[in-house]
């Protein structure tokens, strides 16, 4: 997708053909776009843990070359399995990043330590490749979607409300939530985005906003507050979101207030719809409020926020009362039952084991 | 209640005698603390308008002594009116701004101008003190209910939410939804409230929180989006919100994101409150939803915000994606089917009409 009307991944391997690789900062926007370049295991894990990258599949992708890295530098047996316990370790919600690093392992472990640099090189330039098909391919089923939408309210503009960033800057290009919205907006449907603000660390009003911003999609920031307010007035034809970790069962884990969202869509009767890549579901899991682990942050992440002054200049601010703790959960989990659908790179189903079973048979073993 | 210790009101006369009028200035909160004086209709107006003062017992007061600062500059018949007007166009959810101001003029209009003004000052000394009583009795009523939740659950502590500020800076003295909270405090019940933060104006986390610590109630600030994840993991008791104004039927008006929260204790079975006193029930109206009017606020309120640097200065600085639009719905409507009940100054009853006029027969004609 653009920035500044410039075509552009997250995350790709260096020109220079160093091996480093560069990502966009996501720390440092929407008010300055700058790439930041990874030479080494640890400053790709840092780059995940303090979420200059951020989203599933981005933080799948950005693992996946967090190992090249790692086996630039020692290619040996005991620093491949230092780097995936590392990389594991940064953020515990997401799936994708265990599942990426355990598809790179998977190459990589059974060759001799001077192949293996090659052939992880290989498979995450072939994940990054995958997750843009499968976004497009999410984008295509979500589409259908959104017209037929349209088509039931009859509504010459459709408004969408999402949470969070799925866009593209969650993933490698393309996003999950909002590939059917630039779809929609290719389709020359009249879309209009409601971009929760998504506290504590406002990837809706900074992100979202940004790169709809950037494409042209017609928006509107909100308060994470409001969107029940927004559907009890008919003024939202449909939500979709993204997702961290989805089980088996239909049950998704996607940033913290995605389940009140959830709630008053379906006290509304408004259509609730969450994308995601296959790479998100965790075929190990049949109860997501028990079993997902949910990430706690830095309370500072509430408390505390960065912006630029009225004279242009970066400037970070306490904005809670001085002393009073707080807490940061990154995460909840929204119960499959008040999922109305999940849209897959295979395709809409229902949020349930059957289903998602008849789109990934693979997974029936 | 106590700020740095010492005993205070929102709102007095100014000791000097000179009849203005004297208020925390709660938009400077929890940065400063400094008092604002009031000496005209317009400084009164202008401060309502621009929360200086907020919360609607509150406005309610201010609204009052306001018709008390036209009435030193004019006591006739058309400066009444306006000012009537002038005060009640401020803010157009919260009903006791019309109340307060109904309440004064019934007492002044019938007298000769030569007597309005001391009339209206006792009037308006009357509806603090009243409000004073009225919080007092709430935080009794509510203690008995916070009594039998920790009975029941057998629980030591006892967790309670609450959304926005409806504690002693939104009333005259004590609160609304804070009362029952110090009057377990000082039953010495081990209370813990988790504290929305409560976007765009942060009213949670810079008042609510603020206040809580000033009386040493043990408190955590969490992200408006937290509290449907708390619920869902047995971390909240209790929930208690205010009201800005309350239908015949129960239907509550209060601070965008309360709907939100009503949900997931609906969902998950915990008890959900809302304190407030007879002046904040609209009589007229029978369904919130589609009845009482919800102020749009200035966009700016969601994408800028003021903090304090680390260096001790104040700095205003822009959050969102440069250019994008935003929108500021205040307030939101929680249907009296997911209110487990009322706390008046005359007790607890369920949300319905038959309940409340139960406690309000003369309101039965």
């Amino acid at each position: 997708m653009k920035i500044h009307g410039r075509e552009t991944r997250t995350i790709w391997p260096a020109a220079d053909g160093s091996g480093d690789i560069e990502i966009i900062d996501q720390a440092r926007l929407p008010h300055e776009v700058a790439i930041a370049r990874l030479t080494s295991l640890d400053e790709a894990a840092r780059a995940i843990r303090d979420m200059q990258v951020r989203g599933a599949p981005l933080i799948g992708a950005t693992a996946a070359y967090g190992l090249c890295l790692a086996l630039r530098a020692d290619p040996g047996d005991a620093a491949l399995t230092h780097a995936a316990a590392t990389l594991k370790a940064t953020r515990p919600t997401a799936i994708n990043l265990a599942w990426a690093v355990d598809e790179v392992l998977a190459v990589v472990a059974p060759l001799p330590p001077a192949q293996r640099l090659d052939a992880a090189r290989i498979k995450a330039a072939r994940i990054c490749d995958e997750d843009v098909e499968a976004c497009k391919a999410i984008g295509q089923h979500g589409l259908a979607l959104i017209r037929e939408v349209q088509e039931r309210r009859s509504a010459e503009r459709v408004n969408i409300l999402t949470h969070c960033n799925a866009g593209w800057l969650a993933t490698v290009d393309w996003g999950t939530a909002l590939a059917p919205i630039y779809a929609a907006q290719a389709a020359r449907i009249d879309v209009h985005v409601w971009v929760d603000e998504t506290r504590p660390r406002n990837q809706g009003a900074s992100l979202t906003a940004f790169e709809l911003g950037q494409q042209g999609v017609a928006h509107t920031i909100i308060a994470d507050n409001a969107g029940g307010h927004l559907m009890q007035h008919g003024q939202v034809d449909l939500c979709i979101v993204g997702s961290d970790r989805t089980t088996r069962t239909g049950d998704v884990a996607n940033k913290i207030g995605t389940y009140l969202k959830a709630l008053a869509a379906a006290d509304n009767g408004v259509p609730f719809h969450v994308a995601l890549p296959g790479s998100t579901i965790d075929w190990t899991l049949t109860d997501g409020v028990a079993q997902i682990p949910i990430e706690q942050r830095d309370p500072l992440e509430l408390t505390r926020i960065t912006g630029r002054t009225a004279d242009g200049r970066l400037a970070t601010v306490d904005i809670a009362a001085p002393g009073s703790p707080a807490a940061n959960y990154a995460f909840d989990v929204t119960p499959a039952r008040l999922v109305t659908g999940l849209i897959t790179e295979r395709g809409l189903c229902p949020a349930t084991e059957a289903d998602l079973l008849g789109l990934f048979p693979e997974r029936l073993v």
